[in-house]
């Protein structure tokens, strides 16, 4: 998938900046992935994909990881369910990107902008995953990722699970993660107990055929709950503080609308915390698709911060340098 | 593409080497593109094209940018041209290596020994290119590169533009390339005014079948308009000074030889500020065919350098050591 | 190839540690290669191989090199042998990896634990590789590579050769390699002369239907010629000295068993120098094929290290951190 676009950002400390941009819907990729059918109902199943940015050619992330994406192998069953060991999405971000979101985690209006989906909240190595088999609709997920540090096998790990329906037209999804943020001693540098992330989200979508609602509620608790993007884009004196105790809030439509569909959503951080810095942001777009692969769009959003809040509006790809954000762009599957 | 041989470099200030070296006659390369139709004569297209060392199997770029090579996605349309959008080619480089040079801007012989092709002049990021049509062998293209720079547009952005005609044994080009070096404040570093780079090429071959000739013609003007490679081959006591106005000349031929090519330059630059660091360079090669997609070669170029110039023999992929150089080698398309 | 699983190492000074593991059997890896049939029993061949990390998607080489494993382009001719350029495999690694382990240089009981294949032993750049064609089983390899060091044409170069024998259940190979590790002056930093690593091997393994047996003796002279894979993995106060003058012998079985087969070695290293750092090594495994493509595997190793002596017990892809590891895990082809 290539995707790429102008992005104009306004309401920075910096000025305003227009930009070829990548991933402005989902981030540009290229991998590799396969099925080997073992017999018996059991396959082996193996992904390894790069985020790549289709703007300047770089890799798309900050530590060069060439499968920043997705690196895995494991085995699939039909009536047991599957098993897979490696780099792997949280079921906190997928419920996000796929159920929660009208804008499926990307454009402007994206839900990344002031729900909590930084770092290891979106996908963690190091991961064992088991999904279950759908039973009437349900089925479950969980996931556990080693810390992998030695002489403490808690330190660093992460855990997460969830439970999804889906049938007709109603998907939901009620999904936990925990990140414990412990680090053991190394050499002469001694362990740091650290507060674990929690993370709860309840994401729901019904299809009314003339027009998709959906609807998400998350709370972020402890220490890296609900992380900033970009530490202090409006040169504020007093940099905003990362909530350890927040409820997100959105709201969202897509109706079809010509050969495209309308996408709108609201969205809202609640900081629970005494420095109440709460943010809201709306959100507009419209995605006109050429073929069933290839795609052009617009979008538009603007956020509302209080308090010294410091939320930016950025895209799948980018964490946005201002409060507003106008999106142009082609898409491109392959 | 992958293409290795040894390298002899001689005349440099820390001795001869010999060197397994890849991407001589053209850059080692492995890249994904494709094509879909959108009906009406429209079509999206992307690429992204990795350039490598298969000496030593690294990426071939000092950012270890996966895609250095290329990273685009567009729309092409039979009637109203082609509009992409990321790191792409510039018209400069590519006048230079499709119609200026014999040797095409490789081996021993490259045209870049002595023109103007350095960093952003041979391929930009965030640019916009939209190519027309060809009506009666007559094409324009033009490119329009973002600076991306908060609070100032111009800051960074670069702007080229090429007409092209191409019918029958003639083929040629004039194209412009204006680089523009300002940088806009970032946080307490304030904004930098600097001189443009303004690139003009006139770049003509024709065949007359038992010879095809060629010749290039072009001015460089501002700073960083004529980069000198590599900043003291030759140890000299006072650095070679990068002209900020030179002319530039190309004179080649390629002769059908049994069943391969002889490959033949005589490259200058004149340098018209008063370093008058002028240099000439004399080029003779031989590409012999194992088959359409294999081939093996030999190449030998030499400058000489006046007044303190600093020019070195290099190939398509590197900049050289010395005044000399001796190539031979093998290329395979794959 | 994918290989992912789980690993355990104990006995390390940090503690135990529970990792999930990429590359444990053989290192998971990504590629291309491609041959070209060039008419009269010639052929261009060319590969461009990728060692990646399933566990977190990076590049699996501390120099993020994208094509680390292998990246080479050649011509192969039936009559004359082939003649490689680039970056390829040592002899000495293949005859360790392909012939003298049945472990095949990965899991726990991977011979590369004690047997010296660091570093540029396994693999080298700028590499001149002729391999003769196989007459009544016998074939010959030699490898040249540059070390591409400006005035001193042996600085850095390695030389390696291989006489190799295999038909009917017999399989043998006599390999030596040689680094010379000399640096040439670079600008104003002197040259520096030093020993040179010569390490030779003989490797054997024979096939009595029932159980294949393996053996392998080696000898490791000069500066780095057995270097110690990690530095100080038990904490020692005296830190352990890499032998400048060692013996590797290697006694291995692979036995049928069910679908699979069991493996077993001892393998021991004699420090001939003063300090008489030995270390003997115990490992079993068993392979567990799902299909010619897919299999399961889990393996055990100890180590025994004698008088100050730290070796550690990794597998095919890491070092290890303490004297004792286990592995389970899955390997899929692709």
């Amino acid at each position: 998938l290539v995707d790429a676009g102008l992005v104009k950002e306004s309401g920075g400390v910096a000025g305003s900046v227009t930009k070829v941009t990548s991933g402005i819907g989902g981030q540009s990729r290229l991998g590799f992935r396969g099925v080997e059918d073992l017999g018996n109902g059991l396959s082996a199943v193996f992904a390894l994909e790069s985020g790549i940015k289709v703007d300047d050619g770089a890799l798309d992330n900050s530590t060069s990881t060439l499968f920043n994406r997705q690196a895995y192998v494991g085995l699939k069953s039909k009536e047991l369910g599957s098993f897979t060991l490696g780099r792997q999405y949280t079921m906190l971000y997928n419920a996000m990107s796929q159920v929660a979101d009208p804008f499926g985690a990307g454009y402007a209006g994206s839900i990344k902008n002031l729900f909590a989906t930084a770092g290891a909240n979106t996908r963690v190595s190091n991961a064992m995953v088991y999904a279950s088999p759908v039973v009437n609709g349900f089925s479950g997920e969980l996931l556990y990722a080693l810390g992998e540090q030695a002489g403490d096998s808690t330190a660093g790990r992460q855990i997460g699970f969830g439970l999804n329906y889906a049938q007709g037209p109603l998907n939901a999804r009620l999904v936990y993660n925990n990140r414990n943020q412990d680090t053991a001693a190394v050499g002469t540098t001694p362990a740091k107990k650290q507060d674990e992330a929690k993370n709860t989200l309840l994401a729901v979508n019904y299809d009314f055929t003339v027009v998709k609602a959906f609807f998400a509620y998350a709370t972020d608790k402890g220490l890296n709950s609900s992380p900033i993007p970009v530490a202090n884009a409006f040169g504020y004196k007093t940099a905003p503080k990362p909530s350890t105790d927040a409820r997100d809030i959105l709201i969202g439509v897509s109706v079809p609308a010509g050969p495209g569909n309308v996408l709108a959503s609201y969205t809202s951080k609640d900081d629970k915390t005494v420095n109440n810095q709460d943010a809201t942001q709306w959100a507009l777009g419209y995605i006109y698709p050429l073929s069933k692969r290839t795609s052009t769009y617009v979008a538009y959003a603007k956020i509302k911060n209080k308090n010294g809040a410091g939320y930016t509006v950025g895209n799948n790809n980018e964490a946005g340098t201002g409060d507003k954000a106008f999106n142009v762009g082609i898409r491109h599957s392959f």
